[in-house]
């Protein structure tokens, strides 16, 4: 049998296209290695979040005097905080199956190779058996990125992957990689009373995020104990017994600290390995798998989604470039629009942002002009955020166009969609006012602002 | 002196247009009898949202355990909660009066009348001096309606001002009226172990909100123990030492109970009189004024915003018909839209909806279709709601022109601003798809659902 659409990898951008296309009455097989739902569902975005969540809880109840409430001995189980993120994985990841036996995908658990792909025929082969299909869509994924220094192979440090799995708040945290992942992680572990220390070589954390808001967020969390040391370069790493140590470089000096434990989160790579790429030549960029912008990769016949495009490494990104895939063999001709990709880092109080930074227009030479209000301006705010601020910033171009919008404050990550939309339909700033925003909300910081 | 615009009223409407007005330059002047915020920021969306948001503290504190953390003896004090509340409603007011002073705006504390309006000259006395303004905005807001039920004016009840602040919580509740007000407080005594009952004429409660989100939010607070009395009137009431009775009928029985306290939510009616409008005669519809779409009354130099129009009766919609009104008198052309307007209910879970209800449509013989998903369908919905559901409804023009989105879960005041815009601009389902929502959010829903 030749199935219409072959899919490598399960995660959001493989199950997003599977079941799309399965929706269309294409022939689909999904062949994932590990569970569906990828790292995004089992050991990132998902998992984090229910984390991250808890988290929330506990300091909700420790801080709830603020609100008129008053509770005795908040305590957590980090056991019982994980169980649940477990259970919460296996629903979700059970309703991405429902999904795909709903819209009559195949699917295989193996892991895939591709053999060749010549007159309109891609052959895979999972578990020493052959597949053929007409199209082939690769979204094998990202992993984490181990960097070459010195003692990590003999150094029990953690990935996300164990610090996901971990039943036990270490006493000292240093993290290595100051980004989203390494920012969430040293918000959790700092909630639940362990001293945490950011490593970052840039000078400043969550690169790609508003700046001033970035160092906004890291003045926050300084103030809540976290240490940061920006432009600052980890040389060794050691383990001694149960204590592990760091050595690092600031300002041409090189220190050495103790820790109980080590987080290592300096970036994802995409899996390029181990897919049978070599037996087909597709060409590459930014280490990644070239694509158009209907996700085509160098051969019309195979697409390419997700975090192998080494692209922008967010889930959202890669349902999005799945559905445009699905489109496009299917025969429309709908382009990847990459202009509002919202970025979000789900720290308590979150970070979002969509469209331009000031740095990017800036460095891309586009004159623009910076509104910017306190997120105590919108009343809600105030009424759920006691001792609290954040900011909204909203960047506009000379036309008025709104070209980026970036929020500290909860819950950015869901208001953020809203700047997103005026942004992907060039909106300008008087059309975007005059949308009725329900009141109270602290989603009317946007329209304050503007 | 003569002003350029004489504002009678300071909640929003009336703050929105003399902080325009002033920026605009406009030699602005503004009349308030109470306090500048009106309902909306002293006795209505603000105070009450303050009080929700103590009572979601409470909850999430006494439900810890769901999410890995204890805590015991979890307990509230309503005297604290209110005075939490006041002070939230002062900071807000000391911004809005920050805010007018900015723009240059003049300010009389005292009750405006209107004493005529000719040659274009606007005159209004206030605390025994006269005003002349070209133009006038009246925005004098609503009232509570007190029906005429025998005995109600011998019972102590409480309408939402005295429910606002008063410091115990009563062992017994009877709400007479479910809309808006009623549910939000029947959820907030709710939480702190009131028995409430709500008692309310229509056959469903949250009149305007879509039918069936709200018998589902009906059927989570009966489950809460809430009790419901629809289709049921309120023939007596009567005060009986420090109880109080009410007497009720239903499919023509009689009911007669008692309860600690009786708090009156049957809705709001424009503030009709005490104003003056007897000496300029201007044309009224649906107990209020009656504006064209660039709400200016009957007569060409008065215009009208907010509740005194007896339109919407929503804080929101007050503030663009301010902002359009400005923009009018300005000279710019723009027209009130009343198409996304969106409606919210701050219970825990919030209900929200903009656009038409399937109701709505019916009536109005306008064909549709409907696409509904539980909100278990958005991973971060199921990280954050343990032992929650929810639904987002979301129905569609034959042309795929999304024509009302309704959603029960939180936090669905947040999110229906994504919807609001879609609306707004006549988005069609294929183009809200496109869209990227952050991953993972409550608000992908909307993409879900789609």
């Amino acid at each position: 049998m030749i199935y219409d659409l072959a899919i490598i990898g399960g995660g959001p951008a493989g199950y997003t296209a599977a079941e799309a296309a399965g929706k269309k009455g294409l022939k689909t097989i999904v062949f994932e290695k590990r569970t569906f739902g990828g790292v995004c569902l089992n050991e990132g975005c998902i998992p984090t979040k229910t984390l991250l969540y808890s988290a929330k809880v506990y300091k909700t109840a420790k801080d709830a005097s603020k609100y008129g409430i008053s509770c005795d001995n908040v305590e957590y189980d980090l056991s019982k905080i994980i169980a649940r993120k477990n259970k919460v994985v296996r629903k979700l990841v059970a309703g991405i199956r429902g999904k795909l036996t709903d819209a009559e995908v195949e699917t295989i658990a193996g892991n895939a190779e591709i053999k060749s792909s010549d007159n309109n025929q891609v052959e895979i082969s999972c578990n020493e058996e052959t597949y053929i299909a007409k199209k082939l869509l690769i979204c094998a994924g990202s992993e984490t990125v181990i960097p070459n220094i010195p003692g990590i192979a003999e150094t029990a440090i953690w990935t996300s992957s164990e610090a996901l799995e971990n039943k036990e708040v270490p006493e000292s945290l240093i993290i290595v990689g100051g980004g989203v992942i390494g920012i969430e992680f040293a918000s959790f572990f700092n909630v639940f009373g362990t001293k945490v220390t950011v490593i970052e070589m840039m000078d400043e954390i969550l690169p790609g995020m508003d700046k001033e808001l970035s160092a906004l967020l890291r003045a926050d969390l300084t103030k809540r104990g976290i240490d940061f040391h920006l432009e600052t370069k980890v040389t060794a790493l050691q383990q001694e017994g149960e204590k592990q140590k760091v050595t690092f470089e600031k300002d041409g000096m090189t220190f050495e600290t103790e820790t109980a434990k080590i987080l290592l989160s300096v970036g994802r790579k995409p899996v390029m390995t181990g897919l049978g790429l070599e037996n087909i030549q597709l060409e590459t960029s930014r280490n990644g798998l070239k694509v158009n912008e209907y996700m085509q990769t160098s051969d019309s016949n195979i697409y390419a989604c997700g975090d192998i495009t080494g692209f922008s490494l967010l889930a959202h990104t890669a349902v999005r470039e799945a559905e445009v895939a699905v489109e496009h063999l299917s025969g429309n001709k709908e382009k990847m629009s990459y202009k509002a990709i919202p970025g979000v880092v789900y720290t308590n109080p979150e970070i979002a942002g969509v469209g331009k930074t000031e740095e990017m227009l800036r460095s891309e030479g586009i004159q623009f002009t910076v509104n910017r209000l306190p997120m105590a301006y919108a009343g809600r705010f105030v009424a759920e955020n006691e001792q609290v601020n954040g900011v909204c910033k909203i960047l506009k171009g000379e036309d008025g166009t709104i070209l980026g919008v970036h929020i500290l404050g909860n819950p950015a990550s869901e208001i953020i969609t809203i700047a997103g939309i005026a942004i992907e339909k060039k909106m300008k700033a008087d059309e975007l006012k005059a949308i009725v925003f329900p009141h109270p909300t602290v989603g009317e910081i946007i329209k304050e602002t503007l």
